[in-house]
């Protein structure tokens, strides 16, 4: 440790040049400041009892990391939000026909397991499920999603007054209530089949990581598609004064009852089922034979909530910087958990705490950041990103001002990198991945990243293409963490970073996510948890001291192009297969084709797909192209009038926002970004450019034309900003 | 009836000229015959008592098949062979460790399937088990095929001295101990999961048609891949004196005990295994975590045998040809079965003796077949095919001669048209298929079969190729019913034919295969096995009755033609794909994608695949097709002098001989054919061209060149035989 000392005094001598041994030497004082045992030890303490928003312990947890963060030498302070939280007063599920039935909906204790008994609990329930006490036919709709519905109509099932049991998987949660809803069920059960999560995976908890038989996925089915953060102030901060809507005026909150429960409890359920057998698709790993019902099998479902506003605290803490205080590198982790949360979110937070020690301990040492660093711990991430959209509601002006860059974590876990968010940062993450250590091989991240991408490959091709890459792509980012707000509503750059991979396990969102759990499957000897501090913080300290910001739009341009070849193929495949489906039914085969004995209905022809014009798209990417690669020329030339950095860092992080529109996507104007989004029926799965993407997806083509359009005037917006850019560099 | 035996006198009095629309209105007079409900009444009538071999209910029903052909006016006798039939003495299965369990081993009789509780009925077993007496840990290995050890290797486990467990499937089940033995386990059981064959597939019996936890599919485990027939006696008939081997001499008998067992008993042995987690495509149905062991589970397996030579009833019906006796039209079906058999094997000999009926009918109004027709009930194909092998290798000489060809059948079901066989016979089945009519949709079977393939192709192009096809193609046979000896030992041209797809269920070799199962899953009114009979029926007399024989080798030819483009294309895919597979290696890339908490064995680097010369091979296809086309125009051309057709359609059902090869393949001479043979390491499936395409497979390079030339002469052969035939002609 001394010896870093002094070589970090050394170098702080001429941080002032920023080469790139000074900030080397920086990050190795930094690394060593980080502590795997110590990361443990506050995973431990922050997961001792259950702190979900408006709990007693979340409020604790606020105030721990609060006093955590002033004792590091930040300056810290609590940002309350007043928001609106639905806790469980009554939860029946019950079977009434064909026998008699009463769900369980309990996790029990294990002596493995310290706090799996702790008193506070928060019981197991879908946050924003509608109260109501419903009783009706049950049908088995297997994941939930709309291709399932098409399922349904081709065996002549209708849900429509049914009560509906979905399994998770496939889609974020929220996905599954709100299609049965548009379908007219009055009630969605959604349940953990041990195919995806239990023993077929693995022995179960507590012998294994697995989900065993008790095991609930608690979690929020708020529509958050259209809008997340608080129901009640869409495009708002929460403030105490802040006007509010009606309850039943949110349009993200959903109309039914809804409740996750185990597979112990659905497996009664569904073993009584009549009804045709589902189809192979539809089969879990419960030994009987699936049915999808309706007919004998009835179910009430009765559901009542403490609807109530109650305080979200982000704990927000800032180290200023020197040459740019109104330059802010924003970072950030939810802190509210369902239950003790080691996993979500403590591992990321504890990582992120280690990170702020490291800080601070460079800080002491008399390190000083150019730019101002904000380090952020959100309340209430669980029910619906609300601490995170509320702050940027709340700051929205400012951060579009200020905020040069959102890094995100969240859950992390023994494994592999991954790291999503915007590409114009896509090269400064690469670096970094070849920088950070493997703590079990020994190689970079990024290698190691890159020989599971080669081993686990589909095909010789890929595998070959994989060998052949020389750089580390990162993902786009769709929704379910707290960067949402940040990236699709107010356009700041943003990453999401986190290891996994190899911590497979059912504990997600359970009573069991916690210490005891984590310690043995999650991420043992916590030495992930300390590479995340080393890639994030790398990531921080590198756009803190940067003289120049490293934003390179050379490969946002080279995605988006990807992705509107991809749209592109994408259509004409539809047009062709749409071809030769109608062809396929004129040719009367479905009827030949299918068995008496099980009547189908027949599929009928659908609307031939038209020639879409992509031109004004491809236009403007001709002019991203050379406008991106102009700035990165120049970039590259260096000599930079220190007269000018302040207006072209400015310049560079505030591009991403040219690519928002005014209006927002169809039908959910909150969302504002053209490249990035949540799919509108995946939740947590990104479509990107989604306006354009989920046109054609849903056959809307006078849609897919106008959003053609909107699409390609933000990306000559961006292409005109670039070039401007360039300019302030002269 | 009466309109059509009018019409049929009217035509026989011009049979003579064979034309076209007289062969049509026999077919017609043909079908007024067949009637459904008397197959029906036959199926039940020969399942009312287990039938096995060497059971006096298998010489009853000999008895009343030869009864019924001469009450049909056929010459019919029992040609008897001495065989050898191993019958359980002793079947005992229990776990040793970590508990107790002893396997129950017993299908329970049901009220709903009357003869499920028969007295005669045969236990669950495999036949051809050796007799043994062990205990050893036990090791689950998924489906027991050489690709599942490699699985095994990579995970550190090993066999040896072990009892393994495999599941049924994905291969003929005489693979599973031959694997197991070459890797040196001491035992094997076979068990039925339920993921294949159960409750994931459907409602079980007797509710549904699936298989319930009780059953048990039987069934030989003889290395028929080296040859079937009775084991003794090899390439000759097991006639009284022939000459015997000792039975430690068959090689075609392994040397370890075999048992095949229920899921119900299967359970508590796989439930309670230790070690590794099986992978996820090695996992079943059952309700618990798979695991491969070994470990803490052991087990002892006991069996002993009877192993008597008992007599084999073969029933050969015959109706001597008037113009060419010495052509033999042969068509056959087995009788034994492994308890009622109403699917296996009665469903087609229903059907046989529905045409033979039939044909007696058009006999005694008049009708005389040119050729004659030999009709076989085959006793013994359950076993080993040994019934129709010792018959063929008792006569080879004689069918070399006269054999015009082979038609096989066996179970029969509802559902589509599945015809195998000789290519050079394929545009015969083509003109059939789209004169039959399916009974369900009264479109002919061909536009139904090419319905399903239409709308159950993987791709849009396969959708739009097969919509695009005018003609019917015909799969190559492997093994598993009693074509065989006349196809792939004695090269007499051969078909398959039956239907099905639409009989899903589970009572393959089980006590439940019965008249009640079969009535309510497998053919619901018999219509299928009408439709057998017609199809079958039409094949037999267009080739009793034709001038010249409907023969085609241009399909031949583009068959063989496509298979040599296939195997290219894999050696070449191989050479890239080995080449990328060391690449991966030599990248360390295994090593660094590895969880290091989950040891396995990095895979070592594969030797180059070679460029192999097929040129010999395309030569002699460039031959083969001129040699066919000059042939198929000289035939179309017509005008053949009578004088040459007894020896021109001679050298037409010869033609296939020239494919034999002296030596037989690789390693198992009684295989003689260069285009047909069942896989050495599939059983039932077929590889065709068998001796290239197994020595690529296996990477035997040498072998693979070997048996390129040995295939290209068997090519020159023929197209040598197609070019004399032409000449005939003139």
């Amino acid at each position: 440790m001394k010896k870093h000392l002094l070589s970090l005094s050394a170098f702080l001598i001429v941080l002032g040049t920023a080469s790139a041994q000074n900030q080397q030497q920086l990050e190795k004082t930094f690394d060593s400041h980080l502590s795997s045992e110590n990361i443990g030890k506050t995973i431990k303490e922050l997961t001792l009892r259950p702190h979900y928003l408006g709990s007693p312990g979340s409020k604790e947890v606020a105030e721990n990391l609060l006093a955590k963060f002033k004792s590091y030498g930040w300056d810290a302070e609590i940002a309350t939000y007043q928001v609106l939280f639905p806790s469980p007063k009554v939860r029946i599920l019950e079977m009434t026909a064909p026998t008699k039935y009463k769900a369980v909906l309990k996790e029990p204790a294990y002596k493995e397991d310290a706090t799996s008994g702790h008193p506070d609990q928060l019981p197991s329930y879908n946050a924003w499920s509608a109260d109501g006490d419903v009783s009706a036919e049950l049908v088995f709709v297997n994941f939930g999603l709309p291709e399932d519905y098409l399922t349904l109509e081709k065996l002549g099932i209708d849900v429509k007054g049914k009560i509906v049991i979905a399994r998770y998987g496939r889609s974020w949660r929220g996905i599954k209530p709100k299609v049965a809803q548009e379908h007219g069920a009055i009630g969605c059960i959604i349940y953990s089949d041990p195919k995806e999560d239990g023993y077929y995976q693995g022995d179960v908890y507590p012998k294994g990581s697995f989900k065993n038989e008790f095991g609930v996925q608690r979690g929020s089915i708020m529509d958050m598609v259209i809008y997340p953060g608080d129901p009640l102030t869409p495009f708002i901060g929460a403030t105490p004064n802040a006007k509010r809507l009606a309850r039943e005026d949110a349009e993200n909150l959903l109309k039914i009852p809804v409740l996750p429960i185990s597979y112990h409890d659905a497996q009664p359920l569904l073993e009584s089922l009549g009804g045709p057998v589902a189809p192979e698709d539809w089969r879990g790993a419960l030994p009987f034979t699936y049915h999808i019902g309706p007919g004998k099998t009835s179910v009430r479902l009765k559901l009542e909530f403490d609807w109530k506003i109650v305080p979200a605290y982000n704990v927000i803490a800032k180290i200023k910087g020197t040459d740019y205080p109104d330059q802010w590198i924003v970072r950030g982790n939810h802190h509210d958990a369902w239950n003790p949360g080691a996993n979500d979110p403590i591992s990321g937070i504890a990582s992120m705490m280690e990170e702020a020690k490291s800080i601070g301990e460079l800080v002491k040492n008399g390190y000083k950041p150019k730019r101002t660093l904000v380090y952020c711990a959100w309340d209430a991430e669980e029910p619906g990103l609300i601490g995170s959209t509320e702050w940027v509601e709340d700051h929205v002006a400012e951060l579009k001002q200020k905020a040069v860059v959102y890094i995100n974590s969240d859950g992390n876990g023994r494994g592999f990198l991954s790291a999503g968010g915007s590409h114009g940062l896509e090269s400064m993450v690469d670096g970094i991945a070849k920088d950070v250590i493997d703590p079990q091989t020994n190689v970079s991240i990024y290698d190691r990243l890159k020989a599971r991408e080669i081993v686990s490959a589909g095909s010789d091709k890929a595998r070959k293409d994989n060998m052949a890459k020389k750089s580390m792509s990162i993902s786009a980012l769709g929704s379910g963490s707290d960067y949402s707000a940040f990236l699709q509503h107010a356009g700041v750059p943003s990453l999401n970073i986190g290891f996994g991979g190899e911590n497979a396990g059912g504990e997600y969102h359970t009573a069991y996510d916690s210490y005891d759990y984590y310690s043995r499957f999650g991420d043992p000897g916590f030495n992930y948890g300390r590479a995340l501090s080393q890639t994030i913080g790398r990531a921080v300290l590198r756009m803190a001291n940067a003289d120049t910001l490293p934003f390179e739009f050379k490969n946002l341009h080279k995605t988006i192009s990807s992705y509107v070849t991809e749209m592109i193929s994408m259509t004409d495949q539809m047009r062709e297969s749409t071809a030769v489906y109608n062809q396929v039914i004129s040719g009367n085969n479905h009827q030949l084709a299918a068995d008496p004995a099980k009547p189908e209905k027949l599929p009928i022809p659908k609307a031939e797909v038209p020639y879409i014009d992509f031109s004004v798209l491809q236009n403007s990417l001709v002019k991203l192209e050379s406008s991106a690669l102009a700035l990165s020329e120049r970039i590259a030339k260096g000599n930079i009038p220190g007269t000018s950095l302040k207006a072209l860092n400015e310049a560079l992080y505030q591009a991403e926002q040219s690519l928002l529109t005014k209006d927002g996507l169809p039908r959910r104007p909150w969302y504002k970004h053209t490249i990035y989004a949540p799919g509108f029926y995946t939740g947590y799965g990104v479509k990107t450019m989604p306006g354009v993407r989920e046109a054609i997806e849903q056959r809307d083509w006078k849609e897919a034309q106008d959003q053609i359009r909107i699409s390609a005037d933000a990306i000559n917006r961006l292409a005109e900003h670039l070039n401007n850019t360039t300019k302030l560099a002269q």
